[in-house]
């Protein structure tokens, strides 16, 4: 034994192995699915001509900016650290605000229209609590350089291919889209316009975020003083008066009478370019109701193009549908905001019904790129927040099977040398030809190895016992025949119990190892 | 304009995009070429058996702890943030650390050994400087709970099989193994056993882990006083005695002395079993040179062991070495330790040779999971670094192409609402028969369009003007053939001219439009 290994055994205060609250280890199912789903969404920016790129995990603080709504968190919800040059670097937060310093940095050389595509982990000091993480991975595509809203039109049709392309059929999600423009009308009427108000703006437009999870009573002690959560922990309001809260209460419901009016029946297909026209009216009539002003004119502009282009396209309401009740949380949005959201249910385990509600979700930003530049670049964009689509797939396929783990060799006669390397052989041979497999390395017995091997959900081990080597043989142990074998036993017929016997176990000479683990494998579809 | 944009347009202090020192961007190329290494060395590691686990970017500070040779970084060179709860979090800095928090939290539900793989990117508080990144990527498989060097060896030949699923050449990699034992010994020998030791030990083996940097001349600096770099930064050095220094600079003259009996020829294969005896035995002889003990005897005795095992499963000296000048310059190895060296020259673009060196590394860690636990637990594993791997990948393939870009649809009459929809109705088809593609969405006229798709290194552009609209025809424009015609319009002859002008532009019924783009994608091999 080192003198490290030593002194580490021997120290008497043990380190507790624990994870920070908010980040969580992952196994084989679900890194294999997520990189399954991220490889069919980069698949759908791949067929839009998207690009990809890949930021760096750190920024310099002040390039990031700070637009994230935790304003009551450490730096404002992000993750710092300051460098030995005394500059203060932050965690990405988002995917957006590293391509718009990108952007800035790279601007000459980029082709523009510029198309890129990013996915990755970002991270969020948001407060600790159950299903509530702290490192997430998103997967984004942005358009810089493209003023037109056929821009955010696309982005919103290719957002439903997305949801497609990742499983989610036709009917169980939507993409519900808004304008920015239409909310800071509505503001400046009720005398919140300028960039005195900025603050308060933002204050509202969060504090409607989350009207879906707090309800309208919530929401609007988050527009007065504040709320209070269960945790005991209080939300500072935006401060609005009572006379800005009844206007933006008349105005959520203005949103729901035009929701309605667009959607009498949610999940019911319809021609959209005939229902087109009413809506609208029915909106510029119901606003007009609150009062009217150019910004929410422009707005609603807007809104019609990109509904003609989805009709045009054939994108009908089944799939892209305008939502006056979308805010998105984040302060940068200009223009169009667009919500992915996952419309079917699920049991949990007590039988009680989930629905995922938001899985990703974006918009324009012509903004974020000026901070660096003189002029305003024109950028709109949209994340998939894969942790979130993730959990629900899996909620979806609850009855995923667990994967086969590899072929275990098993061990005998450690001691013996020639006997051990013949071992190591045979798993190089299955290897060679493709087939995962082990020796197993461990002290245990010979039961406990084939324990290891059903705890490894493995199909097969082999076996050579001095008799076998003697003769140049090796078992082959069918596992999953070998457990049906062991539960049924007493109720098989004779003939079909020494059928299942003869198939879990097979005796063969060495050289044909590989073909005979490649038929066990082929009996389970492997 | 919203406020919040005129706001941003407004403000006079622009923030400056950089990225902070030691981090960088990646574009396409890099991307998808580290993703596909990255996807042939799971796959090797899905052969031996091994599980993908995932942990995240963060720990506590004290469940990582700090076995990095950066001393003289802050916080020995990890990126740390205090929690709102007080408690110190770390990104990790490799990837075994947190498999021994992993292990250690979760010990009595893994099937043991515990065979698990990882990649990700790890952080380093590195001196910032010219090709010194803070974040890197690895790739790791560890097996914990197998005690036996059956296990080192096993691992040794999987980074074989890893080099050469990477694509390097049999023969342009070596696998270099040896053994912390044989150095613990030789620091006993020269007085430097015992715990109070245990710093000046580490000093000594981060010295020698240099040698390949720094030459004899600059180790012995490193272990006497101390030595200053070329931007004139002082390194510590371990303050051994004179007659230290003598005696380790005669070990590493023995080590050399002992890879030339081994390797008389470097690149030309011997069949090991018959050289094993020979070498061991010079070993043994020169040791005795310089003092023998129970510690370097138990590490000679596991390197043979290992030899063994690689003799008899077939891998040869062109794939694992022992090679007495490995050291690795992490504390926590207790045994085995290997190295992946390449062998191979590229020239830079000066002309100037260069060489990649250690490309990933590994050994036996016996006492990170005690740590957390009131036993040992056994543990060896194996950590490719990818982003090294890929630089020295990347100059191997230089002539790499270019992929090709997306199918540009042009967009002209922008105006005309029908002609519009139009357009992007046509990147719509191509997209549903799974052929990238996009409509132009930028402000600039048509030459620019086409500027722009060979920018983007396009194949085709499709055209629409009104005069094709008014037939329902298209025009689709084979850009590299285009490129060819303007290029040697001059040259070529009348027949040549003609026929490489047909081939360039093709105009057909709008019906054709995906038959048509999939026969030009099928010139170039798409």
């Amino acid at each position: 034994m080192t003198a490290f290994l030593k002194a580490l055994s021997m120290s008497k205060t043990k380190t507790i192995a624990r994870l920070p609250r908010g980040f969580q280890d992952r196994g084989r199912q679900d890194i294999l699915s997520t990189n399954a789903l991220i490889e069919k969404i980069s698949a759908v920016y791949k067929l839009y001509g998207f690009d990809p790129l890949e930021t760096p995990f750190f920024e310099y603080t002040d390039t990031l900016g700070k637009f994230l709504p935790d304003t009551d968190r450490p730096n404002a919800g992000v993750f710092s650290v300051q460098d030995d040059d005394e500059q203060w670097m932050s965690l990405r937060y988002d995917l957006t605000a590293p391509l718009a310093r990108f952007v800035a940095q790279n601007f000459d050389s980029l082709p523009k229209p510029y198309r890129s595509s990013r996915h990755g982990y970002v991270f969020r000091n948001e407060k600790p609590g159950p299903g509530r993480f702290r490192q997430f991975m998103q997967c984004d595509a942005d358009i810089v350089g493209a003023s037109s809203v056929a821009a955010d039109a696309e982005i919103c049709m290719m957002a439903a291919d997305c949801m497609e392309a990742a499983g989610i059929k036709r009917g169980d999600y939507i993409i519900k889209v808004n304008n920015r423009k239409v909310l800071d009308g509505v503001m400046e009427v009720i005398g919140l316009g300028g960039d005195e108000n900025a603050a308060k703006r933002l204050a509202v437009f969060r504090a409607f975020d989350k009207l879906d999870k707090l309800g309208i009573t919530g929401v609007e002690l988050l527009l007065g003083e504040g709320r209070r959560d269960e945790s005991g922990d209080f939300t500072t309001g935006a401060g609005l008066s009572s006379i800005q809260i009844y206007d933006l209460k008349r105005f959520t419901e203005f949103s729901s009478r035009c929701a309605t009016a667009y959607y009498p029946d949610a999940y019911r297909l319809r021609n959209n370019t005939q229902t087109m026209e009413i809506p609208y009216q029915t909106i510029k009539n119901a606003l007009m109701d609150i009062g009217e002003n150019q910004t929410i004119n422009e707005g609603l502009l807007e809104i019609e193009q990109m509904h003609r282009l989805f009709s045009a396209v054939g994108y009908g309401e089944d799939r892209v549908r305008i939502d006056f009740s979308v805010v998105r949380g984040l302060e940068y949005y200009t223009g169009p905001v667009f919500e992915a959201e996952l419309t079917f249910e699920v049991k949990d385990d007590k039988g009680q019904p989930i629905r995922f509600g938001s899985v990703g979700g974006g918009g324009r930003y012509d903004g974020l790129i000026a901070r660096f530049r003189d002029e305003p670049v024109p950028a709109t964009g949209f994340s998939v927040g894969i942790s979130r689509l993730q959990a629900a797939l899996t909620a979806l396929n609850k009855t995923m099977q667990k994967p086969y783990g590899p072929v275990v060799v098993t061990v005998m006669d450690k001691d013996n040398t020639a006997a051990y390397a013949k071992y190591q052989t045979f798993a190089s041979e299955l290897r060679q030809a493709n087939i995962p497999a082990e020796m197993y390395l461990g002290d245990a017995g010979f039961n406990s190895q084939l324990k290891y091997a059903d705890k490894r959900n493995s199909i097969m081990a082999i076996i050579q016992g001095s008799n076998e080597r003697d003769n140049n043989q090796i078992i082959v142990k069918d596992l999953i025949a070998g457990g049906e074998l062991a539960r049924s036993a007493k109720t098989l017929e004779r003939d079909a119990y020494l059928a299942l016997k003869e198939k879990s176990q097979i005796i063969v000479n060495e050289t044909e190892l590989v073909q005979t683990v490649r038929d066990v494998l082929a009996r389970y579809g492997q």
